[in-house]
């Protein structure tokens, strides 16, 4: 094969599709879209967000030092892309989709009532990076669609028919895939 | 739906499956595996992987100031499930598996050459946070097959056939699904 340099950029496969859930100083609840992020620390169980200060949900979680992360299905496509492309400071976009804001009982923080499965978080660190600030958010609570549960109790990722963003280099919603080996399993071949 | 409360713990879907490399302090190249990460910053490019101190990565992640990210394919689920399970203090993972490591030109950092992409990052923060600590690259190189690079010059996650980690709740390696819809773009419909 032929290696090639490319100009950095980002690019990493797979993207996540995350909700991040915010209330404003008044109470307002916003919902906006982010990929840059996932889970950062396994104890305390940490997830980590990163957000541009341009945006209403960098203030609100400054401000509600709490966030809530939503995992969205497939049937969730359009509402993910939607409150990714508008900013909450001209749209309510709660009221605009329809979506149902409900106020989480762990943290300062909404949850979209309609996603198989949201972290409740609460900000315990945040750190400059460039035009992206990181939070990082312990996971205090998680409320789940029980459909989703597998056997262990836990969102099984081929119930909640979670998405994923292709990124820079194919800017599309993908579905999970087919399951292709057992994880700390079918490396044992090599042992 | 019935909604219910769940421990709190780390799940998200999906997890990417990150292969990070690093050169300990007599230039011996190691690899892990690592699914707590990503891209976490667009100006300047970051990733972020976060690693418990009980790794040799952590060691030679301090002591080099360096890292590769590189991205498997689904034919490297072996591979990449291996390098998760040992411990580069007790094997010489590239030689036990075969895989090549080559230096890049950009960090003090071995690239997997069989891998279809790798980000070469410089460690520019990091921030203890629990069992895991978070540290953040700058992507300052790509090195790329250019058999995976879509019309754009960016590897393509069609092209890449990578893989995701399907986490806690089935604990399984997924490959990319179907394509669903164009990212934003779909939730225009909405507007």
């Amino acid at each position: 094969m032929a290696r090639v340099d490319i100009k950095p950029t980002t690019v990493l496969h797979p993207h996540p599709v995350l909700l991040i859930g915010t209330y404003d100083q008044d109470g307002k609840p916003n919902v906006m879209t982010a990929s840059w992020g996932g889970i950062c620390c396994s104890d305390p169980p940490c997830v980590a967000v990163s957000v541009r200060e341009a945006t209403l949900t960098y203030h609100n979680l400054l401000s509600s030092q709490a966030f809530s992360v939503g995992i969205p299905s497939r049937k969730h496509v359009e509402l993910a892309d939607y409150v990714g492309m508008v900013s909450g400071r001209k749209h309510d976009k709660f009221q605009h989709t329809g979506a149902t804001p409900i106020r989480s009982e762990k943290v300062n923080a909404p949850i979209v009532a309609e996603l198989p499965f949201t972290l409740e978080c609460k900000l315990v660190q945040h750190h400059r990076l460039g035009l992206h600030t990181i939070f990082i958010g312990e996971i205090v609570g998680i409320q789940a669609d029980s459909d989703v549960l597998g056997p262990g109790g836990l969102p099984d990722i081929e119930k909640t028919q979670a998405i994923l963003w292709g990124g820079m280099g194919n800017n599309h919603y993908f579905a999970i895939g087919e399951k292709l080996a057992g994880a700390f399993s079918v490396g044992k071949s090599l042992k």
